[in-house]
């Protein structure tokens, strides 16, 4: 389906269809597109633009990045449909490693999406083996490989919030993207991003480019002024007052 | 895939489940899925429980069914995948009957909602035959059967705004279950439950079983206490203002 240019939601509606294409290949569950449905809601009630919390995050989360030793993307398949591109291009810059992770775990979804990260041009791409279990969690969830076992930042672009929890209790710093400001991931979180993914991905490699000859002392100073929790009860005030007639 | 007992968000995910497996069958139509995730959003924001403003809307449109000479409870898709036997016994407690009625229509999808009704213990099911058009509305979603054509009063779970305004145009009562406070359809509606619909039938079945024996004036009584404009702006201002976690 061809959306007209004069159409005012052509971005939104474009970025639906691009999920609805991922769906039919395979790299989607249904579950991600009620999932997406829900980000849509909060991502109209926050104007369907970065806020200023949202952008003060992802710098945040670009130097976290840039500061790990060994920093992983974690990669599920709404995020590999909307924004394969950018994953790759994000790895590349941040220097982190990439894993196709999911929630709804199928041998077959998990191949395809991690064909679609190589065709956008990704190198090694993890998770197609899990080597390791996550402590504390029941199940195909808790299995993971090498990128987010070793990692000591992981971005969890549209994660589940059990699987937050679990990376938080294994020390590691986690970012998430998150449009639900009230989800368990978005608390949990280090740092999170309430934005949509395919802005967010966009801005983080934009600060990762600007960011990447400073040294550690300049990140390390950007990380001690981000406060996540104010920054989070912002982004809720945000959404609750867009609420309006 | 099933979702662990420690999950503390099992509830929420398993509703998802079964909006899928919904789907899967063929009673849930794409639109539907994205649908439900609006409204996740709007759950979330409102805490993910019946507030006090859904509890007196359900009471209200429990006396309001009971009071009903031709009382009808319209079903489309993610209501026959979420609650087929709460629909079922909504309907019989209320004296209520059912129609299937849809946005996104097709015979097969109207059969299957009908086999899972009767499979949920339904008697009669209209809808699978239409007989009458609704005035004002063009195309198929005009088409209507017996059971809403003639009721004085009708609960239409999740309903679009259009339809629920040209039922109105015919001198109807209309009760609507709908998250989003902000919705034509919950702005038309005469009682409009800003609740889950997973949460409101089941709370419905409870009032109309205490109000059963009562006589005409008590739910009369109800009903003239109950201010519908007032009750959404309450809900409204929860949504904005948030609830204390």
């Amino acid at each position: 389906m061809r959306i007209p240019n004069s159409h005012p939601r052509k971005a939104s509606l474009e970025v639906r269809h691009g999920l609805t294409e991922g769906y039919k290949k395979g790299l989607v569950a249904e579950a991600g597109l009620i999932a997406h449905g829900r980000g849509e809601c909060f991502d109209y009630l926050l104007g369907e633009k970065t806020s200023l919390q949202a952008a003060t995050a992802e710098k945040a989360a670009a130097a976290a990045l840039l500061s790990a030793e060994n920093p992983a993307i974690s990669v599920n398949g709404n995020t590999a449909a909307l924004v394969p591109g950018g994953s790759v291009n994000l790895a590349r810059v941040t220097g982190s490693k990439l894993e196709v992770n999911l929630f709804y775990r199928t041998k077959k979804r998990e191949g395809l999406i991690g064909k679609a990260l190589k065709k956008a041009g990704a190198g090694k791409v993890y998770g197609l083996s899990k080597k390791h279990r996550i402590p504390g969690l029941g199940g195909e969830r808790a299995n993971v490989d090498d990128a987010i076992w070793k990692a000591d930042v992981v971005l969890v672009p549209l994660e589940d919030g059990d699987r937050t929890e679990a990376l938080k209790r294994m020390g590691k710093t986690v970012i998430a993207v998150d449009l639900n400001p009230l989800s368990r991931t978005a608390r949990k979180a280090d740092i999170t991003i309430v934005d949509n993914v395919v802005r967010a991905i966009p801005n983080m490699i934009k600060h990762a480019r600007q960011l990447k000859g400073k040294d550690k002392k300049q990140l390390a100073q950007i990380l001690k002024n981000f406060d996540n929790k104010k920054n989070l009860e912002a982004s809720e005030r945000l959404i609750r007052s867009g609420l309006k007639r």
